[in-house]
């Protein structure tokens, strides 16, 4: 989005993240868990940063320390300890807001999809004519369950916000629903906040209250709605996880076709969260990407791939089975086949690695064949070592090369060989024993063994 | 679950399997198709066996002699020879029941998802003090068919069972159907079969006219209705079994990601009915398991990955296109990569086969490292042998391991090299050709070649 | 379908295929898109030959060197340049179709899957004793949206067709739209279409002008209505070619299971147009199968597997990630296991090759056992050889056969080797280096590295 926020002054970013996050059941953070190979805090920090905001305050409680350790300089970390609600986890953020006097944007870490447009539209009403003291992001869910409703007028000026347990059936009977984001003034936010009361069931602050305090101070607050529900869902459980990451990778699908790219079955592609995929692209039924991957025009990746980290150039044919690890490069109309991993390695124009290979830690020259079983040995337990093959060589089947090692263009490797030292150009090495033959033997040993099975 | 069956005698289970399954369309007995792994009739008799039946009989016609195989003691078999209706197929059972004077539970072979409190709620049901003569299971289909309908009154009293077809439009209206399932006690079940005809179009023996006839004899007949529709819906076409499995995955996905699991795309992970699956777990899209296998905490699995019989400690990681055959055991912080296929192999805690490898019939050491290609030769067309590979030896890329052989600690195997005797602790093993180098040759090979090429 | 289309003269086929399809993105013709494996065009004329048609004509306009390729002699390719509309399209095909006086078809080269027998009934209807001078094939979708409408009285004449932007509320409100499919005589088609004119916003040619006209003529038109809205659906997209796609293979594998096969997860089973699947047949999740597959009874094909041009004969198993490439022919009870990969290749009665090959160009002899790791060595870079491998032969594990070469029958080949000339029946071939031995060598060389990863 290119959303015009030249007019306005850089907000505050305050995302709480203190929840337990009991029903995922995990040892990771709540925030921390991926959608399409990212965590979802990551997801709505990028959103976020597109408002270039001045300060971003996380409200951390447990596991605060997983959060430093993915957040490092990005972010304060402001520690909720109790965990006394929304509106006490919003305070602790007064230390770090000192001396901002802008606006502070009020996100959730387990909402991650809120659109940049979104948090700007919520900005900018804040200083529209009738200058609300809190804005609230409104939605209108197709079932609003038991959400906290948001009474509002016509002109989007909240009457009320209302608990659903406390609701009327009049008022549960709209459908304007309160997503808890909000955008308020610095000075407003510490003010209001400090007169709300936990005078309820669980003894908590909570953030809404904010609005009906300023309500009755005769101030105006707004709901703003999103036109999209789907941006304000929560993730509370990996079943919400899995919905999240469905509901993503089925607009990006749509995204990819609708750029040019054929996915003959596009439930069964999933891809990353900054997947570049080309036009004239397609995709067979079961292909998976993690993150980094590029994929040029004219590529066709056949079922049953998985890609990280991979650099696919225009003509490039890969699969099915093919295995692209970080740092894969594969140069115009390459081919990688069946069984084949790559890993940190560049397979150069027009070559082919098609059956059943292993290539790490490599360079491969344009127009080289690298035959079926072939295997880098780039490790030797402690340190890892690159193996060069030239233009045009030919690498027979079921060879290793044992890493360092050089392979000259237009060389030829025997079939089976174990290749320790560099082949010039076009020289052939072969690595072999001695045929041994000896006529008769197995036809014994199928007497013997038959005997000794039927004995057996 | 957990009912409470103490205050209740333990009953009989009739489980009706006579019927052709001609719209499966198979050689395979109806009952015998598997859903998760496991077929139809075993995931009824499971369910049953809460109940701890006295006795168990299958009444059984068409392919019993696949209904013996497949139970040996667990169950009598009645024979209904011909097949004369359902109402028949009960009669065959009173001769395996002679003597017995508890409750009878009829249940069907292609309904085999059926609860077991949903059977014991209906036994406990003919104890209530109405004492009804039969307990007729129901259920309200969002679409009741054509199915028989069950008029009741408001209490469960049965007021009358009619089929669909010889029903009225006010008696189809009526979204209550009959399951087919009954419990009964086993004098009454008798006598009342005795008493039903079979002056239908079909000349059948319809078992629901029992319901009728009792209470033609103003006995009460009770139904009791299931929550869950899904329960009793019978299989009887391959869509049919399609469906069931599809509803039975839904579930048990649901389960893992509500137990902790990560499943990014749920719709395309499928679970055995065994299989267990820790905390942490992360399951990336397209995993397969079949019966057997056992997944610890913090364990990750990756895409396109088939496991089977395997068991998985905490901390190890497999995949992607990881194959883990019944017998595979990986401790904990093991590592299976990618196209490597283990069968009857102990992999120790923190070893590693990343790539290419089959590992069979074998007991890998803690920490020891398997090259990329390398294969167990465990078979030589007659008998299996053991490979044993000691603590962090390092075996390199493609080799074999002709067994029986064992590597010792810290050994280190020669990458290409087809081991075929014992390695001692710390030593190196090589088994490697000459390396022939023929400069020059493999550029008059590419010009020979071009010009026959050209030529052809 | 089997209609009896006797009695009618053969017709001729106009299929329109001139549009840009812009919306697909694509360098490849819109109507050369594949659906299960085959271009859409294709499902189109395979379809229309059912009625022998006496001559067809393609008009195209952007890319007709794609389609003229495409087509070669089966079709006459007629030139619509500029486009100005569907009329002009089909007045584009007047000259191809000179001196024919039959009935002629004008059919969309997008909408691909119109059946035999609808297109045979509206040809059929030109000839009801009313004569209409146009038959019309209408469609009723859920959702009519902006599709233009049939305005028709009960017995199928049409008063008026309208475009959607040009109907009242009142004729939108009809549900009965136009899908662009016309049956006319030659004669009467292009009379109507030298009369219709391009007095409208675009300034083009519309097909649908040719109804009016007749009408106003006093001729009667006719609609008749096709009862599966989906068979003319257009495909204008890459999403909308995704969903062609995903209710074509609905379809199939519907059939599939009707047939007797067992789809575990039919959702993940996707069929080329020509699959053939026998009955007890089982699939497992995730299976691709291209073009030209024919699968016997009683096959087992394990998950991820993919299959193209491969025959499988009756109680053969593949897979898991078993890939079959065209020209594989698995005999009777043979088996291929994972990630192995057959090419032109048969595999005899009961012969095996199970883990980690590449077999391609090769003959194996029934009962034979293709060790773990084997590769025949077929390519040299420029030419291709064959392999023969004879009954009952064993081939040890990580072998590489280097093509032309022939193995005996009863022959073993040993784990390791490389075997370059021909084996006899009954021989052992064993082709490997010395094995040397450096005790202490491995502990000495951990030191060292374990010294040099310390200091680096």
């Amino acid at each position: 989005m290119n959303s015009d926020n030249s007019s306005l002054a850089a907000p505050a970013i305050v995302v709480l993240a203190a929840g337990k996050g009991t029903r995922m059941k995990s040892d990771l953070h709540k925030v921390l868990h991926p959608v399409a190979g990212r965590p979802m805090l990551e997801h709505l920090l990028a959103n976020a940063a597109q408002l270039a905001p001045e300060r971003t305050v996380l409200v951390a409680g447990h596991g605060r320390e997983q959060l430093e350790a993915a957040l490092g300089e990005r972010a304060t970390i402001a520690v909720q300890e109790p965990q006394l609600g929304t509106g006490h986890a919003v305070q602790q953020a007064q230390e770090a807001l000192a001396g901002f006097e802008g606006d502070v944007l009020i996100l959730y870490g387990d909402v991650p999809f809120v659109r940049a447009e979104t948090m700007q539209a919520m900005i900018a009403r804040l200083h529209e004519d009738d200058a609300p003291a809190v804005v609230v992001l409104g939605f209108e869910p197709e079932d609003p369950l038991r959400y906290g409703r948001v009474l509002a007028h016509e002109d989007g000026r909240i009457a009320m916000m209302v608990e659903y347990k406390d609701a009327t059936e009049e008022q549960r009977a709209c459908r304007l629903c309160n997503s808890g984001l909000m955008a308020v003034r610095a000075a407003d936010l510490f003010d209001l906040l400090s007169k709300i009361g936990n005078d309820n069931a669980q003894g908590e602050y909570y953030l809404v209250d904010i609005v009906n305090v300023a309500n009755l101070e005769g101030r105006t607050c707004a709901v703003i709605v999103t036109d999209d529900p789907d941006e304000v869902g929560g993730i509370n459980s990996r079943a919400e996880l899995a919905a999240a990451e469905g509901r993503w990778q089925q607009r990006r699908r749509e995204q990819a076709m609708a750029d040019g790219a054929t996915l003959i079955a596009p439930e069964t592609v999933f891809f990353a969260w900054d997947t570049q995929i080309g036009r004239d692209v397609t995709i067979e039924p079961n292909v998976v990407f993690g993150p980094g991957v590029s994929v040029a025009d004219h590529v066709t990746i056949h079922a049953f791939s998985h890609l990280e980290g991979a650099t696919l150039e225009s003509g490039v044919a890969i699969g099915p089975y093919a295995r692209l690890r970080p740092g894969a490069v594969l140069r115009r109309n390459s081919k990688v086949g069946n069984f084949v991993e790559i890993k940190k390695a560049v397979l150069g124009e027009g070559a082919k690695a098609n059956h059943l290979s292993y290539l790490g830690d490599a360079t491969i020259g344009a127009g080289a064949n690298i035959g079926a079983g072939t295997i880098t040995c780039n490790y030797d337990g402690y340190f890892k070592y690159k193996t060069e093959i030239g233009e045009r060589a030919f690498i027979g089947s079921n060879s290793a090369l044992i890493a360092p090692v050089k392979i000259g263009a237009d060389a030829i490797v025997a079939a089976g060989s174990a290749v320790t030292r560099n082949v010039a150009d076009g020289e052939l090495r072969l690595v072999r024993g001695e045929q041994l033959v000896k006529p008769g033997w197995a036809d014994r040993f199928h007497d013997a063994m038959k005997k000794k099975k039927s004995e057996g």
